[in-house]
């Protein structure tokens, strides 16, 4: 059945009234809304940190949990089809958080099962319930997401968290969006091509950062390139240190999905612009208000 | 103490308590009648299916679930006894749910404890639990389950799902088992000697297949074969197919204990006689019951 | 924040306090005293049977337990730095219990974050809870804990359990302290200075062993040995066996956290001297006691 598959799934309404419900849990003692559901965590690709949010976020609305992650998920699948395994999840679960390193293995699952499937990340393909974390840090931060400027930073091509990201804007009415990266890790043509709003594709940060309100950094992979000494070269480019905060407006906000490695230096995390911590504790609250739309909705 | 450790450990009216228990299950609320509780999975071998329904079942009763699995599982007992693991396991819960590589591993470790002990599967020894679901699986289509004729196909020798079946079937009267399966992986005459009831062993599915009122299907394992041209050739004659299918009753039934690998065509799910879902659907309430009876009980 | 990170942050009176809470818990039904927290277990370094203790904890305190171990530990950390992960925690979480293989790491968290942090093992440093279990057992054989003689046998440079009970019983007033092991194995110097009791170094436990009241037993690691003739050599001599056990006193006692080898043989599990599987009875309680003064205090 229908679930969180893409951000497409969602309105610029019902995104808005997410980020409501968020809100009010900013600072409100849980209440047990999922007492009695069972969600299951099937992350077949590995994410300590995604599903311990979501275990969380379950386990504060009174819901049991079960699933697994790390090596067992690589295990859980040997040999069994992902439809067969999915139908197990469905005797054992009212709501499915599946990752997958497929693309395309959340919207499988949810024409298999009668049960509402949450994408937690599909190979290169979307996370979208990192997308409304992203959303709600700019509208804590600005009170509204219209009319800025976005600079995705890093790898547009591999990292899903920017189809998501790219997507979800759609539904807003942003300034413009500078896609700034390397030449082999550019945002795909697919993707542009879907976008109803203003983008510039930009290979040098410096050009552009004076001009950004919020600066979204994607990790640049070493593996993504064939010559490791481009890679040596690039790296240091789209490195976010204090020398290109410094050329950033006053109140703009850096945003990172974490977890971060190289590509935002320490001394950074110090600077008021820099959001990324802020954005990581949103993670509880918004995934709290999505297992209640999709799992209590169905009761 | 004594726990579930084989299907012997069961009367027939146990075993039909069990089942009327269940039945009460299917369509009502859980009640937390292990609530306050902690049931322990010590999954020395690997397996999720298996796992994540005793955690279902535990849960939805109110208990804890304390334990492990995957890889995790080979670590634990790293140069411990496993007596002293098991003692380990006393002090932290009130149930022992245990899965290990060894023949008579829950035996053991029932003897070694004072809390009771449930086998989810020793070695290639016995799967009691597994037994139950097949068993009321079978109640639950027929209405009975004497003088039914059985058809066990595939490897008979090393699936302890096998020798838990074959044995629980004492307890009913079975009007004839088949046991069809290739010569290497033909039932031990050690349990062929315990049964009360006819049986008769067949190397080919055809020639019995449409007198089969419950097929019951496991999976044939590459790796127990010397030569391996020897297996293609009897793998494909061992597969449920169309084909096969075809041949059987009307009113006949499908089980399998899943994971399936290629051993039933995907296009068997659609035949009615296919009740390897309803069969799985049934692990998580045929569990509850048997927590049930062993964790209260002692209370 | 302070959390338990070193023995030496509790007092002779802490201890005390600690040790009467939990006599009241041995017999007492467990009260949610943790309802509505979520306890975090990260064991960066896996380690079933203290994760199992924690869990065990925290669940009959009503908490909600969230974590990793086994060999998701090991790529949770992958490339992101232990204050990042420490800060995601935090988000999740209401206590943070931490297990890591380098000294200190504890000590690094818990300046990181807001969050008490409970030391569950930090490399060769410090395992304060388990110190407690230690002391809580003898108390209870002994009704005391000073003017008795202690005798710390095996491997006394690389268990960090050694580290903490010696500076553990700086608090109270031991008689003396023999410090049992071969050369490679002696304590850490730096650690004796520290002590404040009498202590003397012996290479042969059959010199001292008549005079001791507490016999604490750590395994002999064969890898801390150059010269593997010389561990075969030395193995023996320190191994606890019935033959040494019959110099021992009458109304002694003999400790040792588990998992064990081949350190205790196992026809001494009878002797009534031998109380490490009550000591591991204490695991739960102990744990139970320290959760609430670091969760609830907070509150």
């Amino acid at each position: 059945m229908p679930g969180l598959v893409s951000i497409y799934d969602l309105t610029r309404q019902d995104m808005e009234e997410i980020f409501e419900d968020t809100e009010k849990r900013l600072n409100a003692q849980p209440r047990k809304e999922l007492s009695g559901k069972i969600v299951s965590l099937a992350f077949f690709e590995p994410s300590t940190r995604t599903y311990l949010s979501f275990e969380t976020a379950a386990k504060k609305l009174g819901a049991e949990v079960i699933g697994f992650t790390g090596e067992e998920a690589i295990s859980v699948a040997k040999g069994e089809s992902l439809a067969d395994t999915v139908r197990m999840l469905e005797n054992y679960s009212d709501i499915i958080v599946m990752r997958h390193r497929f693309d395309g293995a959340a919207k499988f699952a949810s024409r298999v099962t009668s049960k509402p499937v949450i994408n937690a990340g599909d190979g290169k393909h979307e996370h979208p319930t990192q997308t409304l974390i992203d959303l709600f840090t700019v509208r804590r931060n600005f009170g509204f997401i219209d009319n800025l400027t976005f600079g995705l930073l890093g790898d547009l091509k591999y990292a899903r968290v920017v189809n998501s990201l790219l997507r979800g804007l759609k539904a807003f009415r942003p300034k413009l969006a500078y896609l700034i990266s390397p030449e082999p890790l550019a945002a795909r043509r697919e993707i542009l091509e879907e976008l109803n709003y203003p983008y510039r594709e930009v290979r040098e940060p410096h050009e552009v950062i004076g001009e950004v309100d919020v600066l979204y950094v994607t990790r640049i992979q070493k593996e993504r390139f064939v010559d490791e000494q481009e890679y040596e070269r690039v790296k240091e480019s789209y490195k976010v240190d204090l020398k290109l905060v410094e050329q950033m407006k006053k109140d703009a906000i850096i945003l990172h999905a974490l977890p971060r490695v190289q590509e935002i230096d320490r001394r950074v995390d110090k600077d008021k612009r820099a959001k990324y911590f802020e954005q990581a504790s949103y993670g509880v609250p918004i995934r709290m208000s999505v297992l209640v739309k999709y799992g209590v909705e169905k009761a």
